[in-house]
């Protein structure tokens, strides 16, 4: 066990505040990694807070973790000291059920640990998340960063990338396809960026006409304000696509109507109750709704080599580990574009 | 222009009473049917208290319709005189957008021609239904059945039977998945033959134990008794597959918690809004939910081959014409094993 030093929140009501913890001497399928960058999700701040009923405390937030290899143990074969490595909402899971067995690792059907406010395989050791000095997990749940990105600005792909590049590739989103891209954040302007590169006509559907101009920048072909009802109606039954990024409870029923017969729209934000909707909205025509979670760790090394290919990262604003609660009023507001990111090298002495 | 005799509803509240209306002399591409049974659906019982809303009067209902060809246009090569022949929820539809050339005249984006309480292709010329003793329609939306078939029990087939063929077609079921029918009524009843004929593993999900022992004589491997939280805890997660039969708003929550990793449900009874349901229920582990609406016309005359083929129909009880107020007054009873058929021999002279 060797000492690191991060930032924790000790209970749902106090901001976060320097911790020092403990982690693992490394295994022979262990990866230390020295942790250059943590990305902030929105989902840090719901733990954090307390808001999904799930959380323990101390929790050391942070599932956007990248770094140096600092030390491998000696079975380790994809990674060696002073490569570029990330971990993401992952640390571990069973590895013998169905799901595992598929590269599916977060949909394991008996115990995902998760990278913080989880628990370890033994289901009682807690797990401590990015916002640290130090990083450590086995092989499997570590991906290889190539140094052609910005390391820094890589840090989101390990969630908001995975998110939104998993349900593009899983529903084969292509050439010569219209996708929908609902919802400018985080995870939104990712989407944007995966669609387009996989070939896609790619539209912008956000409630702003501000952040459709922004959404052009990042790759959008198109923009639809859904506020309009009749660019709305203009747009029905037309998308192959939809991304549905909105984090919160909403009304998908103006959405379903633009889908297209044997059209998809895949829930990637809301975990909350959808407003009701008519099931004759999918049935006339033929339209599917699904939920994505995340991605399996394969397939988040493979985006992470499409990322290194396609040149592809997010638009992150660099942010100091003291300045976490700062950062978290900030999240509430909505005012970051569009991913935040902690440069581990502001952690204070502690 | 011949005479045709027919039931009618003249408005939303009044019974339906004997009615002579015409129909088109046939052209070249036409079939005249001699409708020998008309199948009794409960939509023509919305239809015709005008539950729905977009009711007009006089209609005459009835989409379920068998009979004998009686004359056929010059042009007519798929079936002959003497035939035994059916005509669906469709009498036609614009044949050249996207879903007509996909064989989908039903997701037809420019106007389908609904069998009854619709209109031709005109927008203007109202149709009428089965609940009469001729039917004309095109070659294209007439079905061949064979004389293998009881064809009284054939009529169901027409709209019950295509609504739960073409889903579980369409999502590839199979041997070697776990298939869940919700709901056992008219619908429910042949998903339950079609699903065991494709050669799944048939679970009948139902709230009573008694429906569950007639679903077993239907063919069912196994019930799953709904409102027992202990058998729907213990079969989480496990299926690849639901087709949703319940006919009203309901919540779809403790049915999404039956699919396994990428199962699909499938919407083929409830137009009206469904409860309001997590979008995270969707997310842990990667789950669909869709509509269907009936099938193609293709699909209809492969679902009546495949029907010959496997000896099956719907279980049927036999009504007289003059009795259809009655019939209809047990069917908001429930009081059907599992659908009312109409001798069209019992039709009343007027």
């Amino acid at each position: 066990m060797f000492e690191v030093h991060g930032f924790a929140a000790k209970d749902a009501t106090s901001p976060l505040v320097p911790f020092t913890f403990k982690r693992r001497d490394i295994g022979p399928h262990d990866v230390h990694i020295e942790v250059l960058y943590s990305g902030v999700c929105h989902s840090d701040l719901h733990q954090a807070k307390g808001d999904w009923g799930n959380s323990t405390f101390p929790m050391v937030p942070g599932h956007e973790i990248v770094g140096r290899v600092k030390a491998v143990g000696s079975e380790v074969k994809k990674l060696k000291v002073g490569d570029f490595a990330g971990v993401g909402c992952m640390v571990d899971s069973c590895r013998t059920c169905e799901s595992c067995q598929k590269d599916l690792e977060q949909y394991c059907t008996v115990h995902t640990s998760f990278t913080y406010n989880g628990t370890e395989q033994d289901k009682k050791t807690p797990t401590y998340g990015g916002y640290s000095t130090d990083m450590v997990a086995e092989e499997r749940f570590v991906v290889k960063i190539s140094e052609k990105l910005d390391l820094k600005a890589a840090a989101p792909l390990l969630c908001a990338g995975i998110t939104t590049y998993s349900p593009l590739r899983h529903w084969n989103v292509g050439p010569g396809q219209k996708v929908g891209v609902i919802g400018l954040g985080g995870l939104g302007h990712m989407g944007v960026k995966f669609a387009k590169a996989m070939g896609a006509h790619v539209v912008m559907i956000t409630t702003s006409e501000a952040k459709g101009a922004d959404a052009k920048r990042l790759g959008a072909d198109e923009v639809l304000v859904s506020k309009d009802p009749k660019q709305m109606q203009a747009a029905a039954a037309s998308f192959d696509f939809l991304l549905n990024t909105v984090p919160v409870s909403h009304d998908i029923l103006p959405y379903l109507a633009l889908l297209k017969l044997d059209g998809t729209m895949v829930l990637v934000g809301a975990l909350t109750p959808l407003d009701a909707f008519p099931g004759g909205a999918l049935m006339i025509p033929r339209r599917t709704v699904a939920g994505s979670a995340i991605g399996g760790m394969a397939e988040t090394q493979e985006m992470m080599d499409f990322c290194a290919e396609h040149n592809i990262v997010s638009d992150v604003e660099m942010v100091n580990m003291a300045d976490i609660n700062e950062v978290y009023e900030r999240l509430v507001k909505n005012d970051v574009r569009y991913r935040f990111v902690i440069d581990m090298a502001t952690m204070p002495k502690h």
